[in-house]
């Protein structure tokens, strides 16, 4: 083998959770010659410099893409095609170009018209994540044992497809292949929806007025303090996955609230054993889950005790 | 102070994870002269005694509360008035008589008829929980910084709530009085509707047709995994509450119902300002609950990174 890098030059397109993330995990693992990281914030820009991320750190797309090998877009799911259309220029001759967005079908639709012929465009997402943003809120352990889904194009070069393996994999990811359309129906059932539900629980919550926000915050250990995590992930990027993913959510949000219907009616009319049954058959996933390391087994999720 | 014990005897009724970790926590700190624990399984009485949680370890609930100062019921809502029933006629004169259970207006509605004339009926409910049960899952420390909530029937004594008081906070617990019906709401929204919630989106998840179970599992690092800790609860437990809090369950999963099609119906029209706003409010409650100590506020829950 070979130890020369996988990619002479790696050029990160936003520097938020997941861009500054692999910023860092691109100074862990030596897969990049070089690595340019750009943010249209001159603000996101200042604090990238400062916390040293990468060797080039810029407002400009056009310099950071310049000669990269890999460019990885990694802005919120709105914004890839103003993306693709203003790199396209600038990009190198047989270049990959990819992002991280968690929506496939729509990144491919808004990406693809600008993609010009001689660049290998390879769209992927790393399924990982957590509640903060911005290029303080990336570490390089956070893609550790996730799985990234990886989504070529029909005809997409193998070698291309392969390079890009190498990358999420030796950044500690688990890698598989999914068509775009199947991949935004499974992560609307394991993230979207979950995220949805999150959200508008915690809303309820707050316009309740027969208990106070007060009450909320103070007995949020009973259970509601798990969704708050989610529901305090960043707004921007969560709208745009509801917008551009608006056929498999509403897809799955109606199943999700036929069955809750059921439920209530279970509730209405004391029929015990139909929610005991439910109650038992969902214990069996969260110990499949933890099976898999894609959770702790630890109680309340090994959160600190006092 | 006198250094003698808050209570001569402690019975506690009822070895899953409340009853198991207030026995943990009367071994760190000496609120009793002696401690008898009871449960009706002699499974869950041989693992009690192996682990060493009390004096005394019966099946026999009668002499478990024979001259016990203070008896804790710790078992399902649902068999609250059995257990009553069982005790009443040995419980000693004066004792005071609590429980822990999630929903109040049926605990008080259920045990009351049962209680002597001599002692004094205190329910209360610690608001403290992790998704494991059992003798094994309780730890002395699950009490601590959480809430527990004392619902003293009008013209209970102050003395024996003050008592009461005194034990919680010596646990580890903050207390606050409140009325069963307004407690039955507000734990409605904070924990009730959340758990439901929890146990229908795993549900309708491994319902989906076009989705495999493996798929939800290996990526339910995106938000789902959260969900399925809660709905890893005790199903015992959980059906009761369900069917012992039906009217607030109710009215707040109506609410709840509302909220959520009205954010199907901004996602079908495109209206992104609408769930912006929504998702940026939730942000704030989230740093309320980190703020007071009742959530981490370590990414993830603090989850170990590997």
């Amino acid at each position: 083998m070979s130890d020369a890098p996988l990619f002479g030059k790696v050029a990160l397109i936003g520097i938020g959770l997941i861009g500054s993330s692999i910023a860092r995990g691109l100074k862990a693992v030596p897969l990049a010659g070089a690595v340019a990281l750009a943010d249209r914030s001159d603000e996101v820009v200042a604090r990238a410099r400062a916390l040293d991320l990468a060797d080039v750190v810029t407002t400009d797309l056009a310099a950071a893409v310049a000669d990269a090998d890999l460019v990885v877009v990694c802005v919120p799911v709105g914004a890839c095609g103003a993306v693709a259309e203003a790199i396209a220029p600038h990009l190198k001759r047989g270049a990959i170009v990819s992002d991280v967005g968690s929506v496939k079908g729509s990144v491919v639709a808004q990406m693809t018209p600008f993609m010009p012929g001689h660049v290998h465009f390879v769209p992927a997402h790393p399924v990982a994540g957590t509640e903060h943003s911005g290029p303080d809120a990336g570490f390089a352990e956070l893609f550790h044992e996730r799985w990234c889904i990886i989504t070529p194009p029909p005809g997409a070069a193998p070698e291309a497809v392969a390079r890009l393996t190498r990358f999420w994999q030796a950044l500690g990811s688990k890698t598989e292949v999914m068509a775009p359309d199947h991949h935004d129906l499974v992560l609307a059932i394991t993230s979207h929806v979950p995220h949805l539900i999150a959200y508008n629980i915690v809303g309820t919550a707050s316009d309740l007025e027969q208990v106070t926000e007060s009450e909320v915050i103070k007995f949020s250990a009973g259970g509601f303090r798990d969704f708050t995590r989610i529901a305090a992930s960043d707004p921007t990027m969560w709208r745009d996955v509801f917008l551009h993913n608006k056929d498999a959510v509403l897809e799955v949000l109606g199943r999700f609230t036929e069955d809750l219907i059921a439920l209530q009616r279970n509730i209405r009319w004391g029929q015990g054993d139909q929610l005991f049954d439910l109650f038992t058959r969902t214990r069996a996933i969260r110990r499949s889950i933890i099976d898999q390391h894609q959770d702790t087994a630890d109680p309340d999720f090994g959160r600190a005790r006092k």
